[in-house]
């Protein structure tokens, strides 16, 4: 059944009419209130603003969904989120009270992930784990074909687990997080630090001199030119970011691990390097196979159509 | 109701007859035969043997519960195990065509985990982590108050994530392994090298100057009686594990973890010190409580009760 799915973002939120194939059939964009009341009217008023243009009313669709920054409680409560000023604030509650409709809030990289899953890479899949590899590290969790969201609704933190015990600083307040090493920001503070100790580097030229434009791309740029220096940094980038996948995999076993956020745009270059590492050194029983690697495939609308699946 | 816990383990097999309590009525050990035919023979005419002795037949049981080394699969398959020369073995088709009752397997540590689940101290639980800290690190997880055995019934290997990028190398082929740093083994590897540095140390006596005899209490005893060489390695320790107890609580989000194995022995002294640690460094938003840490309750019958737990 069509329904609605919302995608609030730190700056914009977007909302989606969606078909039951995922299909987002038309798109409403608009900049995030900073008032928790005035995101609540706001995304009613748009909300009946795209049921209308497409002649539907609330009884027409299967429900709302929504994907919010930050720790939701079972409740649909925004309990706290670092995009916003509010706490606290009954983000189900309230669009309960405005919505004759079913209503369902979840965090958004759990919305990622459960589109990937229902229409996206991981279709397939049953248990499914979704990396974010962005400023931080963030991701999802399917267990069992369903989002896994740890004890009391706040697991999941898929940056802060230890990779190197007595390593780099966290923001968390230990050391040594996966995020300090496997975030597309680690990989640029690791190809800076790299450029520096090598002048002649390809990498120079890459950003014309300025190490300030040095992005997520730039070591895979050098490194498919075949500048030793910037395969050096991919080597290592990829030991860190597939040492913590094997962390995961231990454990939870999926069947595939998604990446996301702007790396992903590397495809198989990178898929398939984390794969060698994974088939080398997964541990199991003999049969235990390693995971697939995989990137997201939904891209940005991902969020708006994993909120959908919420509530289809 | 009344039904029957088994027990497999490499040296012995444990039957006993509980009740709806988790009291064990009845117990019956013998040696694990090497042979799985005579494996599944002798738990039969054991549980029969068991059955005769209360006056019941095998339709006053619940059914069989087994707990047995290795990795299981979903349909009570041993595929393989250190502990077993046999691989692939339908456990539970052979028992299920020799009892008319309700057969069900799983992996022995699962079972204990059920165990403190069902009847010890993480009944009031829904998400629990179990640790046993012997040779290696073993355990299993409660999720949503099931038991939970990863994609493909192969994952919760949690002395297999990291602990320490680039560390000791682990038997499972990567280096810095959790098992590596927080095993009952590994405490007595540390216990044995600062010895080595501190002649003076109060541990040479406790061992009666005989390195051969540290064991997973050799430090502990020394930390009580104020050695600061113990305290040292005790401390070194703590962290070590806490910090893999972190890993595992940022991901999953457990309100328990129990420590099982020898060093459970230590009790509070030992939970205590983990506890601070992690209330100083666990991560999450505003409101997230750390974990409690807590000891095994049930002891070396909590194989026999989860196994029976099974079934129940």
């Amino acid at each position: 059944m069509i329904g609605i799915g919302v995608d609030i973002g730190g700056t914009s939120v977007k909302i989606g009419l969606v078909n039951n194939e995922g299909e987002i059939l038309d798109k409403i964009t608009f900049n995030t209130p900073k008032d928790f009341y005035e995101l609540v009217n706001a995304i009613k008023n748009n909300t009946y603003s795209i049921l209308k243009n497409s002649n539907l009313s609330i009884s027409d669709i299967c429900g709302i969904g929504i994907g919010c920054p930050g720790l939701i409680d079972s409740n649909g409560v925004v309990v706290s989120s670092s995009n916003f000023e509010f706490k606290n604030a009954p983000l189900k509650g309230e669009l309960t009270k405005r919505f004759r409709t079913n209503i369902s809030v979840c965090n958004d990289a759990n919305a990622s992930t459960l589109a990937e899953k229902e229409f996206g890479i991981a279709k397939e899949y049953n248990n499914v784990i979704f990396l974010t590899l962005g400023t931080g590290v963030g991701g999802g969790i399917i267990l069992n074909n369903e989002l896994f969201n740890g004890g009391d609704n706040s697991g999941v933190e898929l940056g802060h687990f230890t990779l190197n015990y007595n390593g780099k600083k966290c923001g968390c307040g230990r050391k040594g997080c996966f995020e300090q090493y496997a975030s597309a920001n680690a990989l640029i503070n690791q190809t800076k630090e790299l450029m520096l100790k090598n002048k002649q580097s390809v990498l120079w030229k890459i950003v014309s001199n300025d190490i300030n434009k040095v992005n997520g791309k730039t070591a895979f740029d050098g490194a498919k030119k075949g500048d030793e220096t910037a395969k050096k940094i991919i080597d290592r980038y990829v030991e860190y970011l597939s040492n913590g996948i094997m962390s995961l995999f231990n454990v939870y076993r999926p069947e595939i691990f998604i990446i996301g956020g702007g790396l992903s745009a590397q495809g198989s270059y990178l898929t398939d390097k984390i794969y060698n590492y994974c088939k080398k050194y997964h541990f199991g029983y003999e049969g235990v196979k390693p995971p697939i690697i995989t990137t997201a495939l939904l891209g940005n609308d991902a969020g708006i159509i994993g909120a959908y699946a919420l509530v289809k």
